[in-house]
């Protein structure tokens, strides 16, 4: 259980509906994650957390599926299974195929073997990347 | 200094060579940097980690540039210094321009903090998200 | 399940009572949590920890309150299932309110994000602070 | 050398300086720190790491002080060097004494290591912590 | 349930039949844990991965029972549950006991303890190990 | 530079020096490294750490190399440059070769990669791993 419970719609303060409110509208949906639904005890973190998302994942240079990949690629190497869940989703939904997911996955494991054996060897930084 | 120091190509053996003749072959560069000549002291190490390389990094369902990216963003949320030196270099070389890190850098950031929001609330995964 | 099990106080050595008993006496309770019965197995490892917690957490420069509040701070940092559940309970109960959770979560994961970008960034250590 | 280099308070833009101007007053003092100069080539991400800081570490139901030490206590579980260097800085200027130091370090250290213990012990939650 | 699901033994292609095979021939047992399952959606990363851990855990100058341990180790600094658990019945098929098990686990306790203090304390490098 | 400082022998307390004769005598060696200098400015520190490191890293069912080895595994996956160094040099001294060197590093990084592949997949314990 969440460790403060979770705070549904229909018992959500104005301020906290209106987050709600633009969660569903941005991300074209009808439903809340638990983990807004966690939050929203604080609606100051809510409101700045989905406030920062929506700024970050929104189009740029990177397209919101490579946004998501990048996300979904990060909660893996934190190993943070509630953000696995939930971003594996919300990279499907920005068009992630299995194939895409696999390849994903594989670059991550290798990243972290990598990050090991360089710190492992004590490897120093090559001058052409210093600059 | 790198724990057994570095092997120059000069000073290497026929089986450390074939391995970096195809690092420089399949990047298209003329040097080798010191990630791979501290692995040479484990020739069957050097080997592997560079096959492995090649066959994840190479072009599939996901562009080399998304998948160094990937590699970046990986190497910056584990703090791997000599990881993100390298890998802001060969993303860079295969496409990533200052506007596109910065992005990359933002979804990193901010998927550190909800890992860790999700993981102190103890956020229950949603049923939906189990499929 | 624990992977070596719990031992039960009824269980118990003499040796191993003897922490339990501490235990409970030092924190005013009157059952002892499942780290310590999984600990128990290693009798040494768990008069270690035991004392090692009980030194660490008592009264000093900083507050019992504010130490639980690292602790739990750390836990999730970690994302450390067991650990966030148990030392959300003692922070609680050393007087941590709703309202101070929730800003200490918010602390931890703003502090996750800007570690990531000060490490993607490559951000040199300012002069100033290396005195 | 930061990836991007660092943008001093001459060279910014408008909106650039905007933030530099707001984080002096906020902090009472007249240099702004490599960490900013660094975001400062995004100003969307300079702003929003900004805001989210001044609102996170304000005065609230946990005082400033013992913010950053939370904030140093989570920079110190994740070894970002950067973040330990400056949030060291910061936290003595909010009032922390090498004492205080001290014990935030001996905790930091005691939960990284029971943290561990419980995941390689395999503890499960007790029923009494799932409330 | 994992994302992409479980592929059994009969329904598999002759590729991943293959490296099932190796596996149990390799380990001397009867059946495929559920990494291997979940891996074969990608034969690839599967064929590859097992032909590491082959190489890798295979005997050399360390023997089986020590690289499973240090397997183990790892995995249970990292906090990977599913890991935890398949590795510490691999090291105790090894040969590992519930004491080894037990000094296994201090050290990996102690190590993340004291890896924090040198950090937090920014402890420079002494000379004498930079040779 | 060390944030506290590192307090030479010449200038300890007789209950500091007290810490740092057993620490010579118990490794046989005529110097103190930084790390216990740096923690010296918090004397019940020192030697709650210094006892539990004899305590646990003496012989017992694990041999001191194979523990030795374990710490520098954990210190590896957790890329802490001090403990690397320093317990390579511990590790070396207590038997270690460079050829095991490399083994232990290629199972470090081999296990960094398959715990993330664990958790990417959200891979289910194995029932039979439960018991």
């Amino acid at each position: 259980m969440a460790t403060l419970g979770l705070i549904e719609y229909a018992d959500a303060s104005p301020e906290v509906r209106a987050v709600y409110d633009d969660i569903m509208a941005t991300r074209r949906t009808d439903w809340i994650n638990n983990f807004w639904k966690a939050l929203a005890h604080d609606p100051a973190t809510l409101r700045r957390t989905w406030e920062s998302i929506k700024q970050i994942m929104g189009p740029g240079a990177l397209d919101p599926l490579t946004k998501e990949m990048i996300y979904l690629a990060v909660s893996t190497s934190n190993q943070c299974s509630y953000c696995i869940a939930s971003h594996t989703a919300a990279a499907r939904k920005a068009g992630m195929t299995d194939t895409m997911l696999a390849e994903l996955m594989a670059v991550v494991g290798m990243a972290n073997e990598t990050n090991r054996l360089s710190a492992g060897y004590q490897v120093e930084i090559d001058e052409k990347f210093k600059k």
